[in-house]
């Protein structure tokens, strides 16, 4: 254990418990908060005490919280619970049913209780939650439909990335044509993984080169010398002018890191888990924390100019969640002492800000100072997702490490 | 002056002072700072210092600050000068052989520095601000045709929001058809108003008919027995489930309660006058200013329900901008001493907070506690509009207060 032979193994132990208590909590949360029984779908909109503020279904959400279910049902026993997995079903069935259309195989972004849709955007996010959804459904149910589904829209989503992206309703602009977001490459990386393991040979997908594709056109992101991920370039890999191209978003960039870092593990690359942990986790952690105030700025501008989303300086939820994946992650690699460090302070500062001890699930949004500035635990943008993933995987991983230790 | 028989008139001669030097002050900060003399049209992503921080144009924008322009040279001795009047016939000219779609009359969002577009929204809010520019350039220069530029426009702009609004590129949704928006009839009654002194007859519009129609569709915004404006409703005035209609937005309320306040006078209402005080100023007043930390609150829920919007708590500087015009022309209506406090109670807090007295314009966004957040005076929502229109309103008021004094 080299650099890390302090006292690793009890700190993990006690870690994993609080982690472990916390999942247990938030999964109640959503089992007994967010189902609609009558109309089917999941309700998102949830009050602290999980009261329902609001009946839209969104559709990003409903295809994350499938997703969640699944992976909960096939990765931790406790959770092997009939109740999860026919959730998980209904809610596939009303994602199909209802949120998808069926000529243009478009997803809703949100629509009212019923499933009748009330905005469409002109991106391809919800169809990214829709492919892990019924992926998911794939995996704990061995039933066709699913995997058929999920292989279609991923097509499209491929399409839409690499060749032609009319069909989403954008109206084409010279000056604009040319702009990549980062959260694009890294959603499809994240779609190979979700895919690696189900068998999808008939599909004559060539994944190995849909998944170097997606690293390289990550890769562009990395800018100022290998110092900087910024959200937007050029699709040559070219810095943008004004306040989208300087745009840095820390928490986004760090999510990246760890995806970045399963992929240099299925590829064994020592080169991809250099860049992973030194570029997208390390850096944007120096970048990104909040020196003054702790916790993750939301947005930063690479050049300290003013940025122009009104929420750059909040303290969100989500990057904390995916710095704690992505430093445990980065430790559970390299064995490292720092990032063992970074993981304690993260999830200690999650902990004292965003864990609501009593009825599970975390607050999502607070101010520069780290006091929750609203006091709802789901939302258009939050659902059963980021929250319950970084539980499990970072349950996993401790897991990992105490067993280790008493071997 | 019965209740305001106080020392309105001392006081309102050290406000008008503080007032005009502010916008001497901002005047000269957008005329040394915006002006993009080898393109064309105005920056307004200028820092604190006036540094240009991007070189997008924003067609919201450009149209507002030709207005603004227009009206300077209009309205103020000292601001007639041949600087002012080129530099709006020159963003004139960028606004309509640039910005505007020859095609589909849609003005766009934003461009580049060089005028070519990179968004366009599905909205008709850029429209109403070149009809703003158009008729503003019509009356300073008396050339036809920026009236026809405004009349056509206008036309458009009546049809979208009373007929059909297909153009604009949202796809049709059964279940959010029939939602209003309050932005759209006050839109329409500023236009209206902006129209009021062009000779118009040409064009053949009713424009009693469309000032009673708007008229009627923003009262329909009152509800919960008449104490609440709410932002969002149906066509025919029921509220709507959900966030969206419970959404209140104390600044707008406020704004149109001026825009309704000049309508009473120009109609000579009695009933509309009392509606447009109490309802529209008064009451957002109570609802909107924050008890704790002051000044007003962005959103508020009126069942106190967590809003979605994460910067619903911020402090923005048009809100308190629309309350200084709203109050003094309350208390230049009514002489009720209560408006004159209130006037002065909004207008302190903005000179401690908004003001810059160095480099003149206003900082934008403050944090619940009234701490400056975004260090920028101008972006892609915020360039020469609310802080010098509402600067020049009440310049104007207060001199009537202190002349009728003398006399």
């Amino acid at each position: 254990m080299s650099s890390a032979s302090f006292n690793v193994a009890e700190e993990a132990r006690i870690y994993l418990g609080k982690i472990s208590a916390d999942l247990d909590r938030t999964v109640a949360f959503w089992l007994k908060n967010s189902h609609d029984d009558k109309n089917g779908g999941f309700f998102t909109c949830l009050t602290k005490d999980g009261k329902v503020y609001d009946t839209s279904k969104f559709g990003w959400l409903q295809g994350r919280q499938i997703w969640t279910y699944t992976q909960l049902y096939r990765r931790l026993e406790r959770f092997r619970l009939p109740a999860i997995l026919e959730a998980a079903i209904d809610g596939g069935k009303f994602l199909m049913e209802k949120l998808k259309d069926t000529k243009s195989h478009k997803v809703c972004f949100s629509a009212n209780a019923q499933g009748e849709p009330t905005k469409i955007q002109r991106t391809l996010f919800a169809e990214v939650f829709y492919v892990m959804a019924m992926s998911g459904l794939a995996k704990v149910t061995n039933e066709n439909i699913y995997k058929r589904e999920a292989l279609e829209m991923f097509k499209l989503i491929i399409h839409w990335a690499r060749e032609d992206d009319s069909d989403l309703g954008r109206p084409k602009l010279p000056s604009t044509g040319n702009h990549q977001n980062l959260a694009v490459p890294m959603c499809i990386l994240s779609l190979v993984h979700e895919l690696d393991d189900l068998d999808i040979q008939e599909s004559k997908l060539d994944m190995d080169e849909i998944r170097s594709w997606a690293v390289d056109r990550i890769k562009m992101h990395v800018q100022r010398q290998g110092t900087r991920i910024l959200e937007n370039v050029t699709q040559d890999g070219q810095e943008i002018d004004g306040f989208e191209g300087r745009k840095m978003v820390p928490g986004h960039a760090i999510e990246c890191g760890w995806f970045l870092l399963k992929e240099a593990q299925k590829m064994q690359s020592h080169e991809l888990t250099t860049l992973a942990i030194q570029t997208f986790i390390e850096r944007p952690y120096e970048y990104g924390w909040d020196k003054n105030e702790e916790g993750f700025l939301y947005f930063v501008d690479v050049d300290d100019l003013p940025p122009t989303n009104l929420e750059w300086d909040m303290k969100l939820w989500w990057p904390h969640s995916e710095a704690m994946i992505a430093f445990l992650m980065a430790f559970n690699t390299a064995q490292n002492a720092s990032h063992w460090e970074r993981f304690k302070e993260v999830t200690d500062y999650a902990y004292e800000h965003f864990v609501d001890p009593d009825q599970g699930e975390w607050f999502g949004y607070l101010n520069r100072a780290g006091k929750v500035s609203s006091s709802a635990k789901g939302g258009p943008y939050k659902g059963c997702f980021h929250v319950p993933r970084a539980l499990l995987i970072c349950e996993e991983i401790l897991t990992k490490i105490v067993n280790d230790h008493e071997e």
